[in-house]
């Protein structure tokens, strides 16, 4: 027993006809240059060889049987722990093919995954990339990963909060997907004030800011000018800042949202609050794209994930780039040491 | 009579009492290193003077009495053609400090300015920053300055279009000063149609662009996600590309907005058509803050400004940067000779 050791990340496939798979083993290969974590993959040891193996790299797989073996397995080879239905599966690697058998491992592996983390055999999880649309035929009826992490930790959904990070820029919107029509009606001074409490613990917890300083959005171009378009500014997003100020909680705005993502503006602030899903994501994305990790905060476990897709059309073409699950593999890492 | 040069820029003052008159004098300071065409101001000699010294600038003032005398007195100073209020007003130099004077100047500037373009004595307009709610008292009734010079052009507002361009990149926001509530309702295939064609005309005439490639946003996060929140990308932006793409315009999407704006995407179009204000205004900005660049397609002059607006707080304390005048005022210029 090497119970000095911290545990590892445990990495759920994600769509084994993705890129998830081949990420894994690329984000191995480059461990050491990236100085990354040791980690190991939930099921799937066949798709990944052959995902490796479709980006010319020699990455050994090496089965282990319980996550404590990860540590010593992980300097000769990536570690997989089987599931039940891996060999049932029986799957082959066909990048860009996804299948009914394929969604069931990606939703066997981010359930097991979770369960790790839960137990504390793994730090954290970090999470392949799926398709909702595939696992939804395969039982899965949650609007995406988040929600279920969010069920499987007894949490209520609204109580987990989006955060996209990179190396330019944290956001987290305060409604996620739903129609931008409908955006202005789902904002409450409540819910502003939920996500954004969440996002100062887990500042203070996990990303190790002592003070953390939010700047909010406005919802309407120019902050509505004084209500001349919109006054959600004056009605919702200023009172939520006030409460939130009042409870101690370093809280700026409601700034034009064009404004707010500047080199220089973003020196003012640890995390833009944004409003809505594109507010948070286009100025990250812009930045951030190959490095922008969706990080789930709120939850009582540690949950990182790459901020891109499955993007079937690429898998297996050596094309997709490793820089966000890099990231999200770190990130995990250094949440889960601020923890200990 | 020199008819073989080509017009000078005007340039409207802008609010006296915001960075405007600085910047215009930091352009002409600047006019060799940045290899700027000629141009002169309406009106504000005196406060030109003021701005100048606040930034320690040695910018001779040099009045003229007709646009054609802008190229020889560019030589030796800052070329301003006074107003007939230009005395009357009796205005100092009071940067942050706005008023009634100020703000019927900046008007009775713009309006001059607007006018030499018609006419063909200036070759196009550079509008400086105007603070709108002043103005509102003075008699401008307009919701903003494209919305004045459509009108003094018999444009309807509606056919004029709002671009900004940076050195990364070019969008253009089919809905602009509207609360975020009401875009979707806001939006129709007609609009997007319109807006899309002036841009793609002005793209070929103004820009040297060939064959110009626009690219749509979608309205709804990820696209809508084939209907799960929000019909609109089905309903009225793809049909709008399609009937573009029949009369010969090269029309692609809708993308989801959040990836429309990666390094990688934005080698994929000369424009991207964005459904609001700040899915537009929200990347150039990211990307381009103190290049960007606001022209106004669909007017028969030309009309540039710099992508900010008054900064009443930083007024004459040298700190603004003259970066976005100075790409304004060099891409009127390049406008203007691509007419010729």
């Amino acid at each position: 027993m090497s119970s000095a050791l911290p545990s590892p990340i445990a990495l759920s496939l994600g769509d084994p006809a993705g890129i998830g798979p081949e990420l894994a083993a690329q984000a191995w290969a480059q461990r050491q240059l990236a100085a990354l974590p040791t980690f190991f993959v939930v099921g799937g040891a066949r798709i990944i060889a052959g995902a490796a193996a479709s980006r010319g790299l020699d990455v050994p797989i090496v089965p282990i049987s319980n996550p404590n073996q990860a540590a010593t397995a992980f300097e000769t080879g990536l570690p997989v722990l089987p599931l039940a239905n891996d060999e049932a599966a029986g799957l082959d690697y066909c990048p860009g093919q996804p299948s009914r058998t394929g969604a069931m491992l990606a939703l066997a592996s981010l359930e097991h995954a979770t369960q790790l983390a839960l137990s504390g055999a793994a730090s954290s999880v970090m999470t392949g990339p799926i398709a909702k649309s595939l696992l939804g035929k395969v039982g899965f009826n949650h609007p995406g990963q988040t929600e279920f992490l969010a069920q499987a930790c007894n949490i209520a959904a609204q109580d987990t909060v989006m955060m996209l990070a990179g190396p330019h820029l944290r956001t987290v919107p305060v409604t996620v997907h739903c129609a931008l029509a409908s955006v202005a009606q789902l904002l409450s001074i409540d819910l502003i004030c939920r996500k954004a409490a969440v996002t100062d613990a887990a500042l203070r917890r996990d990303f190790g800011i002592k003070h953390p300083r939010l700047a909010f959005t406005g919802l309407n171009p120019h902050g509505g000018e004084d209500g001349k378009f919109g006054d959600e500014e004056a009605r919702i997003i200023a009172p939520a800042i006030a409460a939130l100020r009042a409870r101690g909680i370093d809280a700026a705005g409601p700034h034009p949202a064009d404004a707010l993502f500047t080199a220089r503006a973003r020196t003012s602030y640890d995390a833009a609050i944004c409003m809505y899903h594109d507010q948070a994501l286009i100025p990250l994305k812009t930045l951030d794209f190959d490095a922008g990790v969706n990080v789930t905060l709120g939850l009582p476990i540690i949950r990182t994930s790459p901020d891109h897709g499955t993007a079937f059309d690429i898998a297996g073409k050596n094309i997709a780039d490793p820089g966000a699950t890099i990231a999200a593999i770190k990130m995990a890492g250094e949440c889960a040491a601020r923890r200990n």
